[in-house]
C-alpha cells in the first residue's frame, strides 16, 4: 500500500492526483489489475471527473456548496464542518480504477481528484495496486 | 476486461444493464469473485437500484434534476452540462458487485443501471470479472 | 462471503457496523487485502464517516432529508419511499476498505455505517474479505 501526501489550499477543492496515482501503478509493475484508492479522512473524499476544463471542478464545488451549506438550521455538531462530512459521504471515500497493459484505464476526459471539503490541510490518500490473475 | 456498449435515448436516463453484466459474468466462468464495473465518461455513471417499478428510476432522476438543475447562477463551464458532471460524481463511476456460485449477488429488488446525465449518446461500461481465491 | 444481520430502529439511521466488519476480517485470517462491503437492498446503503461525535451522523441525515424530502411534487412511485431509493443511490451500496497487518485500514476518525433510509427493518450487509497477493 502506498500513501500519497496531498496538500490542499482551499476549504473546498478538487485536486488532481492522476499523475501520482499513475506513478504508483507504474512503479508496481502490475500489468492487469486495479488501483484501489482510499481516503482515510471524514471531511474529504475522492472522485473522478473532467481533466480538461477546470471550470467543471468549479461548478461541481459550487453546486455542492449550494446544496450543502456550511450553516444549516438544526445542525448539532459543534465543529462547523457538518457540511464537509456530508459532502464526503455523498462523493465517497474510495474509487476503484482498472489497469490494463500496465496503465490506468481512464476515459479520455477523466482525471482522479482528491476532494477536499474542510481545507486547507495536509491530507493522505492510500493506493493499493491489485493484480488480477 | 469486457466493454459493454450502451445506447441511451434521453438526456437523463437510468438504463438497465443487469442482463449484459450477468452475461459477462457467466461467460467468464468465474465461480466466486466480483464484477468491477467502470464507466469511462464524465457525464454518466452507474448505480444500483430497484429493478421492478420503473417509477423509482423516474423519481430518482426527477430528484437529481431538482437538486442539480442544468442552469445555475455562477456556472462557468461553457458546455451547458455542468449538472451532468455533478450528478455523475454524486452517483459514482464504479460499482463492485460480488459473485457467488457463478452469479451476481444482487438483492431481490436490485438491478444495475447505467446512469446517463448528458444523453442521448453512445456510451461504454467496462466490466472486469475478478476471481476471489 | 459473510452476511451481517443489521436491525435498524428509525426510518433514517446511520448504524455503526465497524465492530462486526472488523470481526469478519479478523476471523478470515487475511493479513493483506480488502473488505468488500455490499448492501443488497434498494432503500439502504453504506458509507464511511466520523466515529466520535454522533451529532455528525445526525447532521448528515438532516441534510439528506432536507435535500431529498419524503414527498416531492412529481413523484410517481406509489410506495412513499422514493426518497429512500434516491438517498441510497447517492450514498452508495458498496464500500471497499483496505486491510493491512490483518486489520481494517480506517482513518483515526472513521467508522463504517449501515445507512438506513426506510426503516426500521431487519437488513443485511455482505462482507467478502479478499486477500491481496
Amino acid at each position: 500500500m502506498t500513501t500519497i501526501e496531498v496538500k490542499t489550499h482551499h476549504r473546498n477543492e478538487l485536486l488532481d492526483v492522476t499523475a501520482q496515482v499513475a506513478r504508483v501503478v507504474s512503479d508496481s509493475g502490475v500489468h492487469r489489475g486495479a488501483a484501489v484508492l482510499y481516503v482515510p479522512h471524514t471531511t474529504a473524499g475522492c472522485t473522478i471527473n473532467e481533466n480538461a476544463d477546470p471550470d467543471v471542478r468549479h461548478d461541481i464545488l459550487l453546486t455542492l456548496s449550494d446544496l450543502v451549506p456550511q450553516d444549516r438550521r438544526g445542525y448539532r455538531h459543534g465543529e462547523g464542518n457538518s457540511d464537509a462530512h456530508t459532502k464526503a459521504s455523498l462523493i465517497g471515500f474510495s474509487q476503484t480504477v482498472l489497469i490494463e497493459n500496465g496503465r490506468l484505464v481512464l476515459g479520455t476526459w477523466q482525471g482522479i481528484y482528491f476532494a477536499e471539503f474542510d481545507g486547507p490541510r495536509n491530507r493522505h490518500m492510500h493506493v493499493r495496486v491489485v493484480p488480477h490473475g
